[in-house]
């Protein structure tokens, strides 16, 4: 598991059995610093070569999904998308199985609000508690050295029972209140923004460039101007270096563009630029960028 | 003209004698940093009752943009758009009719690249020298105290007697080489990703509304992630409290976009987010907010 | 049921006993034109009043969708969508509560091809037999007068069973194969056709009147041209004539469009001119015209 | 020039001599109907070879444009863009040089009222007359057959003086009335609609092909549907075929769509579909298929 940075030898952990469920690229990153801040883990993952390495950490396998929820007081879950969640918690062996009075199920995967609160009801009609937590900022650096940004909603003492974890994987912690949904409302209003950053990034990148001009140059500019932020600088460049190493995958970008467009649909509200950066992202798909970071949406608009 | 700034006394001003066209709200800021920094400055503009001042603070009135330049070893000039500047270069009394050898023209609207070659040509061919230097990310406040960023291309010898003058007036001076062209395609890159931005933050202001968030929280949540950039929250603010008092007036980043569609039509190269922000910004300036600020495009995205 | 016409009167009527669920805009005249050739139908309709008058037409009313399917040899049903028909299918006294070997179920709902072969799959395993047919360009007058177009994929023994009821109600009857969601796919193929077409439409009409031209100018130029088709008149003639009585409601035609989204997402296909013309009849929505004509897409872009 | 149709013989050609410019797709077809149907035309291409054949059938070959206006009563013009208009109109040895009192100008290409704006005042200075006279749907075949759709703005006179070549060239002559550049709008507003409808089935007929349906199966339901119009069928059925022999060269079609959003973007008027068509478009340049026929548009789609 690496150095332990000072942030996790500062943490007192929870003395709480914690779950893990999903060891992805994000997944792996946030256990990572669970476990390195003392915290005791049972983990699950559906390709279970990658709990590997993590067992050796000090975390324990489990079986099934509700093989975790039954180890666990408290399972954290951070999967692919929405279709994901709901066959690990709805699914044969799945969290509901386990689910019991007093438990809690924090759901970290970036969803719609609808899958959401279907999950909730489900949990909380068994006695469990629900918190869904969805990660802002994904980059990977920022999730290795656990500054990522958390949104939650949901059941407020989990919140509280969690918070050691939370504080383990993130710099900061939003909690926005109970209302089930809200942060995963909040979550894919922050995503679209992200996307059509990268989109329209992408443009001026391809467009620069077809015109002659220097990408290294209008990086340079745009990082002493009012725009200068992390993000940009940190995909600007790697549109020039090309690779693109995943740090976010590109197919999430998608997905959270679809949701966040699913989202404006039940409220009968337009967002004309969103529908467009999706079917650019959506094209970067077909090209075959799924898997590499979000940043490869810019061979589309180089194309 | 206000306080001098620590900035403007610190400045050694060239003894060259230089002219001002075009006294807009961007112009007026260009200006006044010139005048404080020590300058000696012939002015000119349509309304001759925006000189007022800056003739008490200094500057000589002119008659006509053509005795700008016949008073003047270096003229400036900050206008609304190509149109404008061709009017008032090949216009009867305009900057060609007393463009000799030697003297400097510094254009510093934002323009496509095939109206600065013209103009260049044109004041090349009377023995003048031509440099474009149009301004980046033009926020009122920024203009103010001189923290601008400016990009020139064009001939290195005027970029280098007119420093002085670039160097009260902006934190940065960009000099991207002799092509002609180059500094203006740049600035219509930089201002597309601009528009964008703020056509992609509209979208996510009026999403979080229209599904009941809080926009505060939002743009708290943005503050610290790494999208994060002056101005993004400067305009989501603006965003909040509606008003949109003009930092950098709508129809000019239309003007942008556009000049930026057109110059990616010249290369065949497609832009369709870029498209579609620029239709949502046509909506704004249909529904009566070209005047207001840039921000207001919110406004339609709320709708 | 209004006076029975030559082609009612032409048709021998099968013997078998039908059902029809759903007694919307649509599916009145589909089930007016079946009873008027002389088919024995069993009815079922959310708001039971609606089911009145086709009873004193000879129609024999269920209290279930159940119950219709128990009475029936063959039923047919026809909804607002995807989420309607499920309900009806897999709910409380539903379609499947009653499905037994040899009996047939045809879905003539515009839906996605995944819910169809949901449908159809829980209707085989019950021992039934399912056809999906939806119905192309469906104009109130052409539904009134037999005139459609249904296209269906599916069991080819229910299509024949029902050739009568398909005679009755259409013009022209597509059997694409035996491969349920082919006819979804192919209905939605379309259908974003005719929104394509009728929100481009509207951006004509609107520029036109926007710079002065004459609507109907326009309309008779294009009824000359080679563009000349039955459905671009009688939309153009409807913008022209406001009121947009509705033949076919404008919150249909977006549903279509956003499950032929759906579509070409899954295939990772990308659609800009969809997506945006999609964006185009979500803001007709916001703007309070779900219920009216699909026509009336024009006031969004006269907006 | 191929066998004389009975069309071309029933027309009693105007004793008046008359003027050809631009021997282009489409300016080679219009004269050949001119010629066939017995007028005397004089005639210049900038390319001097494409003369020889019309010069066998009786045209008078001219050296420059100037030429042909001192030595014909009416001048037509049929080029590719507003640019080369100017050029012709405006240039050395242009139609200016020799425009004299009583002579017509008739403008057949398709241009921004601007442009026919300024070539109408400059023409009326000199004494001469003007007609602008875009064509509409403009088909190879019809174009051969004289079929076309003429519509014109301006001096009612000329209109009449040259009526039996309208005659020749086309089957239905619109005269809008006076205001110049009225002509030249609807021009664009019908364009625009072909392009939006022509880039709409390309989606369509795309997505049909990703989705394993029968491209064939789609036009055949289209056909007998209310959408059935000669374009869509003509053009479906070439993006079946491939090759796309031009028609219509695909880089008309994206300049008319560019010139119906300049329009609209003088009204303000937001035009987002045809702005996302138009992309796709430009796309479609960039690929490389600028001069194969506009349904080529299809590969971009397909891609």
């Amino acid at each position: 598991m690496g150095t332990v940075s000072a942030k996790a030898k500062s943490i007192r952990p929870s003395s709480l059995k914690f779950g893990f469920i999903g060891l992805g690229l994000m997944g792996q990153r946030l256990l990572k610093n669970m476990l390195n801040s003392g915290h005791s883990v049972t983990i699950w993952n559906r390709t279970p070569s990658k709990c590997k390495d993590f067992a050796k950490a000090g975390a324990t396998k489990a079986t099934t999904p509700a093989d975790v929820v039954a180890a666990s007081d408290i399972t954290f879950s951070c999967l692919a998308d929405p279709h994901a969640v709901r066959e690990i918690v709805f699914g044969n062996c799945g969290v509901l199985a386990e689910m019991r009075s007093g438990k809690g199920y924090v759901e970290m995967t970036s969803i719609d609000p609808d899958t959401s609160n279907d999950i909730s009801e489900a949990i909380i009609a068994r006695g469990g508690r629900y918190l869904e937590a969805p990660v802002v900022g994904s980059g990977k650096a920022q999730a290795e050295e656990g500054n990522l940004t958390v949104i939650s909603a949901g059941d407020k003492s989990l919140h509280d029972d969690c918070s050691t974890c939370l504080q383990a994987i993130s710099k900061h912690a939003f909690y926005l209140g109970s209302q089930v949904g809200d942060a995963s409302k909040m979550g894919l209003v922050l995503s679209m923004l992200i996307g059509n950053l990268i989109g329209s990034l992408a443009e001026s990148m391809a467009l620069a460039d077809r015109t002659g001009l220097a990408q290294k140059d209008l990086l340079e500019i745009l990082s002493i101007s009012p725009l200068n932020c992390h993000m940009m600088l940190a995909k600007g460049k790697a549109m020039i270096e090309g690779g693109f190493a995943t740090e976010m995958p590109l197919t999430h970008m998608q997905k959270d563009l679809r949701l966040a467009l699913q989202l404006a649909e039940v409220y009968e509200h337009p967002l004309p630029i969103t529908a467009s950066t999706n079917e650019v992202f959506k094209h970067a798909k077909h090209l075959g960028y799924s898997e590499h970071d979000v940043a490869a949406v810019y061979i589309r608009s180089r194309f």
